[in-house]
């Protein structure tokens, strides 16, 4: 028998998300449920994928099973596809496993033809209705289908219109429609060469090869990279028959969410419109009202969604997101998913249930998403500084968060702009899904259309941005580059601020102050510290960046650079001495001057975090990136350095390397200038010693060397250190503790983890430099090559972006297991920038990592991550 | 118990040389054998790893069993060290697990002093002699262990010969010695401070202490770098009784070795000197006899020494090289070892100790160097070039050999110029170890003094330089940096010729040709081919280099470079068009130029390898490698190009990269790139279609892909391969077989070997980058990295230089299990430098690899480490 590519929705459930993509599982499971749902079939993703790999073509089989499935739903309804006298009209939608709102496409009231539009005139009483139908439909099949541009077709209208001197469409008459129906069909063969399909059969099919393929268009592909969805997983399509919420003032269409998708608050909260196709709402062109004036308008109809909408909820255990039709007063449910949520509100809702006795704390620390977090510990307005601002406007709180940039008036040059490290803020009519990487890269996102659903504020919540919507008293003119509101002009580059916790876009500067942890969100982050077993540290180079990791609830730190601490003005003179010095005594001396800075430095950061661990990596970088490296800089530095021009340029260009990444840097450092080793030794111990003394905090400094590759090098560099260190604490008279121990970031390190664990007492993986050295590939050079990649096919997304777990982390198993057999109670970390992703995150749990490091605002997101690895291994 | 640190000759043998060293291991031995060996000790090599892990210091343990075995020699020579009435002497020897010729110290006369000098005198009935060395001992021992430049004492001599004004030192009478030694004395207080010791024991203890710091003086260190012995293998030290040489004329040294050294002859060869120490035949300051003299001058002792020199060529199954002494008519044995020969030598005696049933070929095959086997396979002036040329002078033919040269009078300036790219000829009267730089770098070393034993002789045999010794002919003024000869000067940078093999020295170029594989070497190879697993292929990029390397063995290509093609003037304009094109249209036109000529590289390759397997790598290097940096240089190919210098200049900066190494080359190039693989592909199958048709060779091209890091990428550089051959293939109608198959260079290719090995038909290991990614050290900015190694002690030579086992090996041995896993009969070879590398050849053998490939000039050490790997791991 033939493999089974379509499935009638009362032959699904929603736990066939991958074979039937969400939306089709979800319409199936609504259909078990008894809830009205219009019927339909959904062909399977799996089909999809056998499209591409039969050379985007559709299989005879496949063709065969969706032609079946149209026959089912014939007897089903009673009706005939493409019947003059009954037919009924479908809708064919994309539905991948997750959502990917506006990414792919979508063709509505297919069936129709020269023939069924007068049959669907007849069945609706309203021959205007059908015609406008048959113009949509024409107008949407060959936009998606065939790739002839809208705007075309709405010239033929134009044109129509001012032959019969019409203001709007809505003037129009059934007549002029037909006309323009005529027009349409000629313009498409004009475009094709050939006739408008008018056989429905034929349009079903194009409509789900064009679905197919849109899987694949740059938009969805873009989309993907950044919410790592794998293409391979393909796009189911749905197909439905249709409801009409256009058919008259008791028909309407509308969306909702069982609890407030911003706030949490469990409230039923949406909006809908009458007289008007489900698209209207969506788009943002015209401003829908609030689900609560539908008890009003349909008392009953309201009252059958609010009961529909509890259902779906308990059964799905989850906060949903709604699509609902009424046609002359019958109400149809046409979608429900878990809906999307800020992070606000998905902290309150997961608590909310837990609460309510829906879920278990596992279950809920499992519905929010960890990346989400990012919005809650992003910077909001302070209230003194709030007060004194004027807001110059008002607009949908679509998004929250506070954000404060140049204004840009389109998504290339929102993102050109912060590509150049400008912040930025996109303002736009309305979004679009060509948009979305001008969306990433801004701080926030303002519009002057749509509601709270439009695909600015979908998406906004979707990836923690800022974003206020909806905003008409503002007036954009995106080619000119200018936002005019009472009057005031707005330029390209000005700046403005946005609060998208309220609405308010302000025309100044307003500053903004740290987030914390309070509230639901940190019932949230106690329940993931009851269950996590990771440690999560911070990679903090300052007591200002201690601070702030403590207050997120880092529990150490894992990486304390101290490079950082020499390029401040002040210092970098005494550095650059130090690297220009011709002996070590010169060198000793120089050092002699950075010693009490960098004291104080430790100092500091010890004092903020008491008796928390805290990892100090010696000296990284190679020098020369120290130094100018312009003749006109080197001039200048060497006058004040008061040594000649020419010796610092023979010391710059002796620094110079080919491959500096895999040159003299990190511990290579401390075996050719012992001496910087020895001065950095000297200020972390005397500064703990200093702070225990001063404060009693059990301080155990954690002396990292980085840049091992050898057990030798860690041996010499070790030497260094205790010598040091040891006759510093014997002086002393006070008891310190210390530990030494050692980056794994180069591939040898890791393959001789079992020799290098003889010497060092605790391993912290640099999965930067990691990941580098184990694909061969810079990232600083990988830009271009990724571009090539993508464009290739051959990676959706930068694979190095999070802990590739084939290779580099076969490499960190290794270790783990060498380092543990020479030394079972070896401490194991990382501290590269995936410490602060939960997928990488997640593979550090299953390594069995004592803990994962990463950037101060990371910290919320790696406590949740941890939490969430735990449970899903526990199972 | 204490730990058993001194050993008596009779309580050891020739097994024990980790522990005795290799002197102590033999003097030993030699007891055992009942052979006239002065008795003694050694302090073994253990005592010196643990003098230096005690921090330098020479445990009580050592020196009482050091006593211990004083006092048994007492016994059994039955007189009394630092006895005034019957005292006797000790030589204090290194004596480390391999001979390192001239880089320790030893202290010889040891246990003189103001009584038992007068003893001597005594004992001997010789009052200049006795104070003769007692001078000798106060200089050496000053020197060796006190650090007293022995220039001081020969100024003191000097004063004393002028104020007797005698013009040498054998006009000098007992009392102007006895003179002399109260200088010395005094000398040696003025510069330490104190009496020069006249306790014998302390004295030897001292000694001793010197020659384990000897063990780390720079030139053993440099030495122990350039021959991978081990620092932590320590020396040995062999107390051994004196006998005297310079005794008078009854008395006598010299050194002989079983079989000549440099042409393997089966004949008794060697030197000797009568009333002289062992020394003056080594240092190369008297001219020595042949040994065959002795007959004549000792006819009894000369039988004795013949007698015992088969005896022990038996007992070791190889040629020895021996040093004996006579004293007053006795023979005494002072060393015995394995001789150090030619390459040359080497097969010959290897075959002929298998002819006379001495050794079983795999023996015989063990006793060959494969590194030696480089002086057979380096050029040799041609016969007829050679008939024209006229020898200016004739020296000893010391290391064989042909070499043609810049002459430099100093190491370091040989060295400098050497690595400026200079062919260099070193010339010195004659060397010392501190020259051993200076004659790794030169192509040939030229010495007026000093005979075949000499030191220039030895290590110019062990390195396989060609070497003309003892020239006396020409006077050599190393200050000035002339060579003067029957009248004429030779200066600095000019050129001359040396044949190591006849002695002559040319003040002329001479042609030069290439070597072929005959005789003994081709019975050894044989041997070798007939033993070994291992595949022995060549690295070759020309029909010229590849028909070499078959010449030299070669049973295939395992790398063929394609890039190289591109340098060559002619074609380098098409390549340079090709990068700068700024459209796949505008660089197929480029890529079609350039098809034509590399088919023809290939069919030239095809047309030698014949049947052979041949492995062409697709472009490799980052493009900028073929355009020029600077402004000039970048204005002159823009105009040739005839395209604008900004936009040249703008690929230029565009092509440049912050770590090349790990950038836009290898496959990389072949994804951004396609047409690039395309027209390789085209290249290589045309080609083959066309040799094949008109040759009927059977030619299975190798396709090989460079830089993989992923399965991925290389899926679609084997699409593109792989349409692209196939439709040629087709086209053409003659059956062609070909294979794709990938370099594992990076770290994350080895480490998903099981994915690679879906797509790839073979693996090549590419360890020059694999190692280099796998140290996370670019080889081009290593070199101050490790000089700093060097010194700090953590490196005792480049480890990258050979194939590392520990990292680099394990990702080898991942790869190779998973690669096999997916595909049990994948292909694997290695072409990195490694391939050529004997100790490297071992390990891939114990991975099982299928070949090796080597320059064409490494093939037939290649072949002999290939056989002895085999040999080894059967055991």
């Amino acid at each position: 028998m033939s493999q089974k590519y379509v499935y009638l929705f009362n032959e699904g459930n929603a736990s066939m998300r991958n074979l039937l993509g969400g939306k089709g599982a979800n319409l199936a499971e609504m259909i078990g449920m008894g809830l009205p749902v219009p019927e339909g079939f959904t062909v399977t993703t799996e089909s999809c994928m056998r499209y591409y790999e039969d050379g985007q073509v559709l299989s005879d089989d496949i063709i065969s099973q969706i032609y079946a499935a149209m026959e089912k739903l014939e007897q089903v309804s009673g009706k005939k596809f493409g019947d003059k006298e009954n037919p009924f009209l479908v809708s064919v939608r994309s539905g991948a496993r997750v959502s990917m709102p506006g990414m792919m496409d979508t063709v509505l009231n297919l069936g129709l033809n020269d023939d069924t539009v007068e049959g669907l005139a007849v069945l609706t009483n309203n021959e205007r209705f059908a015609y406008d139908c048959y113009l949509r439909f024409i107008q949407m099949f060959s936009d998606v289908v065939m790739g002839i541009e809208r705007s075309k077709f709405d010239a033929v209208l134009n044109e129509i219109k001012e032959k019969y001197s019409k203001e709007s469409n809505e003037e129009l008459t059934a007549e002029h429609l037909k006309e323009a129906a005529k027009k349409y069909k000629e313009l498409y063969k004009q475009e094709k060469g050939m006739e408008f399909p008018q056989e429905p059969k034929e349009q079903l099919i194009e409509a789900v090869k064009a679905v197919f393929r849109s899987w694949n268009n740059p938009r969805a592909i873009v989309y993907r990279r950044m919410n790592d969805i794998p293409g391979n997983w393909g796009t189911a399509v749905n197909v439905q028959l249709m409801v009409f919420g256009n058919l008259g003032n008791d028909s309407g269409t509308g969306v909702a969410f069982t609890r407030n998708p911003s706030t949490g608050e469990k409230e039923l909260y949406g909006e809908f419109l009458m007289n008007a196709q489900g698209e209207d709402v969506v788009a943002g062109i015209r401003t829908p009202n609030p689900i609560s004036d539908l008890q009003k308008t349909n008392p009953e109809v309201y009252d059958q969604f609010v009961n529909i909408a509890k259902r779906l909820e308990l059964h799905y255990r989850d906060m949903q997101d709604m699509e609902f039709t009424i046609e002359r007063g019958k109400l149809y449910i046409l979608q429900t998913r878990n809906g999307k949520r800020t992070a606000q509100a998905a902290v309150k809702i997961a608590v909310d249930l837990v609460s309510e006795g829906l879920l278990t704390k596992e279950e809920a620390i499992m519905k929010v998403e960890p990346k989400q977090l990012e919005t809650l510990i992003h910077p909001s307005f302070k209230p003194e500084a709030l007060k004194k601002a004027k807001p110059i406007a008002k607009g949908l709180p679509a998004s929250p968060g506070a954000a404060v940039g140049s204004i840009y008036f389109s998504a290339e040059k929102a993102k050109a702009a912060a590509d150049r490290g400008e912040k930025v803020v996109l303002v736009r009519e309305e979004t679009s899904p060509e948009d979305i990487e001008g969306m990433y890269a801004s701080e926030g996102i303002l519009t002057s259309r749509g509601g709270m659903t439009s695909h600015a504020a979908v998406v906004a919540r979707s990836i923690g941005t800022c974003c206020v919507a909806g905003c008409s008293a503002v007036s954009v003119n995106e080619k000119a580059g200018t936002l005019t509101v009472n009057g005031v002009t707005y330029k390209e580059g000005d700046i403005i601020s946005l609060d998208g916790s309220t609405g308010y876009v302000y025309g100044e500067v307003i500053s903004t102050q740290e987030p914390a942890v309070t509230g639901y969100f940190k019932t949230i982050m106690d329940w993931a510290d009851e269950i996590r077993d990771l440690k999560i540290r911070t990679n903090a180079d300052s007591p200002k960046d201690a601070k702030q990791a403590v207050e997120f609830g880092a529990e150490g730190i894992g990486l304390c650079r101290t490079e950082h601490m020499f390029f401040d003005a002040e210092r970098i003179p005494a550095f650059q001495k130090m690297i220009v010095a011709s002996s070590p005594q010169e060198r000793r001396k120089a050092l002699d001057q950075i010693l009490p800075m960098q004291k104080e430095d430790f100092k500091g950061v010890y004092e903020v975090m008491k008796d928390r661990p805290v990892t100090i990596r010696l000296l990284d970088p190679p020098l020369h990136e120290f130094l100018p490296h312009e003749d006109a800089d080197i001039e200048k530095l060497s006058s004040e350095l008061g040594i000649s021009f020419e010796r610092l340029k023979g010391v710059v260009a002796n620094l110079k390397e080919l491959n500096p990444m895999l040159g003299h840097r990190g511990c290579r450092l401390a075996v050719s200038y012992p001496e910087i080793a020895e001065m950095q030794t000297r200020a972390i111990i005397e500064a703990a010693l200093e702070v225990k003394k001063e404060k009693g905090y059990d301080i155990v400094p954690e002396i990292m060397i980085p840049l091992v590759c050898e057990l030798k090098e860690l041996q010499y560099v070790k030497n260094t250190i205790v010598d040091t260190a040891n006759k510093m604490i014997e002086e002393s008279g006070v008891e310190l503790k210390y530990l030494v121990g050692t980056m794994i970031e180069i591939p040898r390190a890791a393959l001789t983890a079992d020799e290098i664990a003889k010497e060092a007492e605790f391993f912290s993986f640099g999965t930067n430099d990691l990941t580098q050295m184990t694909y061969g590939l810079s990232r600083d050079d990988a830009g271009r090559i990724l571009e090539d990649y993508y464009e290739a096919g051959i990676f959706e997304a930068d694979l190095t972006a999070k802990l590739d777990r084939t290779g580099v982390g076969k490499l960190m198993q290794i270790a783990v297991e060498l380092g543990r057999k020479t030394r079972p109670d070896i401490k194991l970390g990382i501290c590269g920038e995936h410490g602060g992703d939960p997928d990488s995150i997640e593979f550090c749990h299953m390594l069995g990592l004592d803990y994962v490091s990463c950037s101060p605002y990371r910290v919320p997101i790696a406590r949740l991550a941890a939490a969430q690895a735990k449970i899903k291994h526990s199972k």
